[in-house]
């Protein structure tokens, strides 16, 4: 959620206050000296603001360049999440009596990446080198072997971690691997959903996360300008106008950016390997405009009785629905775990925003909903095919696939 | 490892210096009061010997009893383990104040149930229940909505988290939240993959528990006898005489354990549903009998030249070199934890052991590499173009078959 992460900028609701008598430092019991002085509010909105343009601009430049590069921003912003959160529980003083746990935990999240994208991309490569017998042996190799690869550098991890364990220390070493562990899941769980989503179609990743940045703003648009009741304890910023507002209309949005985006093959078509050339594919039938005709309790006044609905506008609904209720919770999960250890943000790489975690907590939440919604909601009628075309790539050699080809076709009846 | 759990059992090292002055006291500069008497210390070693004989007959009889019993205790270990480790940093005087942080845990443990074992199972149930049209419906429904029905659940553990947060306890809160998500990592990341190796065959599961067993018991035994050089600081009373003398027998017996254990179809064959009768299947050609020459180096007045042996010893070698080097590696990791919480046991269920938990630490690490080594090194070798054809045949409709005709077509560069 956008107001609630950054200390310095100003409460909707005090901010009406406020108007009222500008010249009060103690606006409601609390003295707050943020409200004290009005050049740093706006100078602090304005921070904000430009940070959010270029954000957003970047963000559309990405897109447009394709699949490989919304994964790379993806993987950047993946390491910069772990950077920041590696650092947030770390102790100078313990650290200093142990030069090796920096390095550790970076072994643990080159290991958990092998081990995430080692099989997505390594699929898609097989897909793309075809042509060079040798590179296609090795990229093979690498599949086939990928667990016991990621399970012996894991087990390397493991050893590690016990061997340099130091006495008086085992409390916070233990502290530490734990952190580890809880981070590495769930950035990567997050991130990993994200990238499978990328390439069934960017649709999948783009409406998703528009719907957070939608929901994000309006929240913070509404709250401002009619923010009066709290929401919630945790985040004490937040108000129901604002919540309810944003939920409005990012539904709506749903609906519409749904229709817009799902005209763009660019969008929709799924990406089985790692070129990044035009894409070409047959519309799925998500996407194949239909007429819908409007329910009879639209009044007469209104001007269409029919209209043309792509189908998959209907699952955007769900997607905005929840995008606009439940992943909230990302961010009052986040306000809490800052207020549980004291933490303003979770770092300082975008100015008047705090830490890339800041702005990534309710887009965790969704990219995880969107991958499971699509896989059972969606994909799901095409998985056995997907599966099995899977183990083909895996486990059979290029002769072999060759030859089930020749099979399979003499089965069915084809060739 | 046996013998670092019971604080109460005699240290190897201690006991060779205490038949040299049984009359002492303060043995090596520590006043250890577990030494001064000895009716105490040996009445411990009998309920401990006693506890082993019972598990170790028990879990005999579970074994012949087959498939679904093995399972049925593995999770009932797996209840134990949770409920030992999720009231191990509880606090008293916070949990008062918190009444549902109890069922808040078990909450999330039946969702990593039913997400681990609901795809397993109704798997094999599928195949079960064909005969009955609505029992396959509603088990079908359930393996296809079964991710969908998981993340629904954790959402709602989520948010009731996040609504049940309370000022002043969110540190606490959040720490029992992140402690209950490792428990369950780790409890179910080992025990979902012991039921995968219990349903490839018995064999995959019943060769690594026992080399884990005999390393332990050995390593016990070892140091007993000749335990002089301490190996690890974090388990003071563990040997280097133990390691290396649990090791050697470790992998003596892997290579035999594997040829008898090799001739039982009850224990090679893979089970593929859910009923308990007698199991039939041809022979995997690892379990065939293959003469073996002796190498030349071996001694001429050895008898043998030749011997029958079972291709799968060779990989029984593998397994015993990691039960006998890495494993251990998971008790020092449990030790160190103990100490770091200053614990003494991670609880009480079996007498003179401690807890469940203490007697899985090298069991969890140990089942994990087998599956591993099984997926990898083994199960894939033996996917054939036969295989996958006989999976398309029986697994998909004809438009299906014909669809992915085409897509592997465009894969392998035909059409």
């Amino acid at each position: 959620m956008e107001e609630e992460n950054n200390v310095t900028s100003t409460s909707p609701h005090r901010l009406r206050h406020r108007k009222r008598s500008s010249t009060e430092v103690v606006l409601d019991g609390n003295p707050s000296p943020l409200l004290v002085n009005d050049q740093n509010k706006y100078k602090s909105f304005m921070v904000r603001t430009y940070s959010t343009i270029w954000m957003i601009g970047g963000f559309v430049m990405v897109v447009y360049m394709g699949h490989l590069y919304i994964t790379a921003m993806v993987l950047v912003i993946q390491i910069f999440m772990a950077k920041e959160l590696f650092n947030l529980l770390r102790k100078a003083p313990e650290d200093k009596c142990l030069p090796g746990i920096k390095h550790l935990n970076w072994h643990f999240f080159f290991t958990a990446m092998l081990f995430v994208y080692g099989r997505i991309l390594s699929q898609r490569l097989a897909n793309t080198v075809t042509a060079d017998q040798f590179l296609y042996r090795l990229v093979s190799g690498l599949i086939k072997y990928h667990m016991a690869i990621c399970y012996f550098l894991y087990i390397i991890g493991f050893m590690w971690f016990i061997l340099t364990l130091k006495k008086k220390m085992y409390k916070y070493q233990f502290g530490q691997y734990a952190w580890t562990h809880m981070i590495l899941i769930v950035v990567f769980t997050q991130s990993s959903f994200t990238v499978a989503n990328i390439f069934e179609g960017i649709f999948w990743f783009l409406l998703p996360a528009s719907l957070i940045i939608i929901n994000d703003i309006f929240a913070y648009i509404f709250g401002f300008f009619f923010g009066r009741t709290p929401l919630i304890k945790l985040s004490p910023k937040k108000t129901w106008e604002g919540f309810i507002g944003a939920s409005v209309t990012t539904i709506i949005s749903a609906f519409f950016l749904a229709n817009m985006m799902g005209r763009f093959p660019w969008l929709t078509c799924p990406r089985q390997d790692l070129s990044t050339g035009w894409l070409h594919c047959d519309a799925d039938p998500l996407f194949k405009p239909e007429p819908f005709t409007l329910p009879a309790w639209i009044p007469g006044w209104f001007p269409w009785k029919e209209m043309e609905v792509l189908p998959v506008q209907w699952h955007a609904l769900c997607l905005g629905l929840f995008a606009s209720i439940i992943a909230p919770f990302g961010g009052f999960f986040a306000s809490g775990f800052k207020r549980a250890f004291k933490i303003k943000d979770f770092g300082d790489s975008i100015p008047g925003h705090g830490g890339i975690t800041d702005r990534m907590d309710c887009q965790m939440v969704m990219a995880v909903f969107a991958y499971i919604y699509l896989q059972s909601f969606i994909v799901s009628q095409s998985v056995s095919v997907d599966k099995i075309l899977d183990q083909i790539l895996t486990n059979l050699t290029l002769e072999e696939q060759q030859a089930l080809f020749t099979r399979l076709g003499q089965m069915i009846g084809y060739s």
